[in-house]
């Protein structure tokens, strides 16, 4: 089984580079399943649409996870539902719309992607480490399993990764936007890598234009920010696996911008 | 001017780490200027000690730069003032013990060396911002000048490192304990690595021993954390820079652990 | 059903005002129950040891609950499971030794004491809302029902109330360690009080030496905390509630100061 | 000098309510100034606007103090400047439109008002203590001196009156809406109260509709929070200062709602 993964895709300027780059990862990495994060994709990059998570699962992606930016667009409650290929943080309470986890079919085999949310530094959820047990027991065997962790400390993130190694077929860190460079095996075979970065502009503060974010942190006052305009990046990482274990054999990251072109 | 910069240094593995693989790094790379992160380096990966800060600069290191850890182990207060080469994050408030920049000479020039502290998710020190603006006012211009921005969040990393783009030879963060994939020169000529990981434990997290995370994130209850044990990793960053123009020509991240040895 | 909740008791001379006003409430008040919050209670203003909680129930205190500090003598470990009358939050996690509600028997009926924590700035615990729902199905109805909510924002503890409103007899806040003068009955016979204040130091910070506090605020640098000396304080509240729908009839708030001594 | 002041006047119901007893207090309690917080009096409890500014003004308020919300109207940033009996908060960054302190002239002396806010929970301003150091070398000795203190925790207010003891009239807390029941004279003269409370609606949670916040703590997904309606309540702290030292002589709190009329 060949996965990529791409970080979260930020604005309308991220989505038009994963348009520009995803045709020719495909033809060089032969994926049999592509997995994005959605929550920053609306056009003010908080949330997702209906008209986007159409056009991203469109365009070849075949699972989109969200994270703590799930809920930004309210339309979201309208097809959060019904649209089985969307998934957001299972550890949000019962109750809660849409689902934290689904499988989805590939012709090598089935993967099942579970979205999760730390919580140091973030909303109050359940416990995820409780709450991937519980799901885990739900997942038949055969399945690949990947987990898109989305929180905002390494502590957190290799702590959950620690827990799960051997259980997961991986654990990809989203949410800090930035792509680190620790991406490992661990001992019993779970793929693990703390933050696969973005795919948006390649000139602002996580996506979003910078004079406007230095603006708030010297003025401390409520600033209005946008998506940022200009060059753009890509980060993904690509793994492939086992087929009789899930275990994760081999993880390559993927940067591409104008410092790092994409090079087939 | 060639500079190589680690990452904070965790405990007695830590410290044994880079010596293991100082020499040979500085036969490889032949830098002017080595700098490490010591904010950890306390055999229980608080603090930092006067012995331990002797034996990282008769070691090789030149500069060692702190962090919010930076006062847990009390005799720091009985050194502090008088070594000149330890660097605490220069805004803390008015009145703090020991120097925020250090002016280090090597044969291919004099470079400073400021310490600079993020605030989010932090401790309420003086705008980090205001504080660089200040420092650089009275640095000559023949200068090298490294930042070490030791914060939480990617947010105000690349904020702060925007913000001085053009006015410093390159901006380096720390405290996360992860290398970020990110490096990079930006349009004025600052180089950037959101941060450049830890030298330390390798089976950790964050370099501690991982069970004992895992059980304080399951339980919520106070745990007692130990430097973990076992394999180790160092990770840094080899920068060179312009003698004309002290702007970043070429950086280099290294990575070195079981998976990823270093090849001389 | 009279009942006397004191606050948060802090260190030596918390225990020592508690014995001095406790005889001569009780004789001018009657209550039927008395319940303190005995988190701060060991020497340095954190946790509670056999001793102490021996020591407080010996005097004539009926039930000791406990909040976030409730852990911070390890000894707490040995003596909870077995300490009947000693209440730790009930939304820890699954498996946390002790109880989160106890059952008191008094000559005017029995009374369920329940400690519950917030978790705006606190710890992520289980869903406070959810956990009380849950034990409220536990309960019978002809339970008097006291909640001491243990939470940092007024916010939280305000929704928690109003959540509550009819379901049990009290909601009476505690950890900020200052009395609020909010005390009302909900419209469903719900008694509330934001928080009931702490008993200890009257010249401390929260009942710590002042001193050492304002350094903390001021250099943001590690300082040792102790436990005030001097003046003392005393908070709490007298509730008086229906005996047929255990619901609150009167709430009479409770300060002795120096500046507002004991009239019997 | 005998001054009136009153917590956070929320929506429009706070307004209304600030309207229906002030000419009654005013008439009863004769003070020679009256100040009120007016960081939550725009119709939907966040900010304050032009005309908003001019009707609190109108109706017998001679101060408006702000505070975390102040900016929430982005008109405010047209009056700030020229409206000199409105104090936001003084440890903003430098440059910070508007001013942290107004000196007020009444018929029985001039009476200096200071807005300053607490950092702990809230964001990174400037260091408070220091910050009111250094107004305090401003205003002459026969001012009196009146300070808003708008914090999150109990803590950090203790300490900040603690630290200006003897050196200002009073310091009175807001930004909880919870009136807290511990004015006292501390030891050299200064007034204190934790939270002097909010003016506006009696059944809300902080003067906001119950169900909304409660719903958002129940689902951590994003709520819109309107004022809530129904019964109202006013909450405030009448003080007496002597005229020679310009120091308190008397605290009274003063909670007026539908469980405590206003008793003339
Ligand atoms: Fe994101
Ligand atoms: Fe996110
Ligand atoms: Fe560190
Ligand atoms: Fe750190
Ligand atoms: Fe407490
Ligand atoms: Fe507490
Ligand atoms: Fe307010
Ligand atoms: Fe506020």
């Amino acid at each position: 089984m060949k996965i990529l993964m791409l970080g979260d895709i930020v604005g309308e300027l991220g989505r038009y580079t994963l348009l520009k780059y995803l045709a020719e990862l495909k033809t060089m990495l032969s994926p049999d399943l592509v997995i994005v994060n959605g929550e920053n994709s609306a056009a003010n990059g908080r949330g997702i649409t209906r008209t986007i998570s159409r056009e991203l699962l469109g365009a070849g992606v075949d699972c989109i996870t969200l994270g703590n930016h799930a809920w930004a667009q309210s339309e979201v409650f309208d097809f959060i539902e019904s649209e089985t290929k969307v998934v957001r943080p299972a550890n949000f309470p019962p109750g809660t719309p849409g689902r934290g986890f689904a499988t989805i079919t590939t012709s090598s085999g089935k993967c099942t992607v579970i979205s999760l949310m730390g919580r140091t530094f973030l909303q109050p959820l359940e416990c995820p480490f409780r709450t991937i047990d519980k799901i885990l027991q739900k997942i038949p065997e055969s399945h690949y399993i990947i987990v898109d962790l989305h929180a905002e400390t390494t502590s957190e993130k290799q702590s959950l990764a620690w827990y799960v190694d051997g259980r997961v077929s991986a654990v990809i860190g989203t949410h800090t936007h930035v792509q680190t460079a620790d991406e490992r095996i661990l001992p019993q075979g779970t793929g693990y890598l703390t933050d696969v970065g973005m795919v948006g502009p390649y000139d602002g503060v996580l996506g979003m234009e910078k004079d406007a974010v230095i603006r708030r942190f010297l003025t401390q006052l409520p600033v209005r920010f946008e998506v940022a305009k200009g060059r753009c990046q890509l980060n993904g990482i690509f793994m492939e696996f086992d087929s009789q274990t899930k275990k994760a054999k081999k993880l390559k990251r993927i940067r591409i911008d104008e410092d790092n072109p994409l090079i087939s």
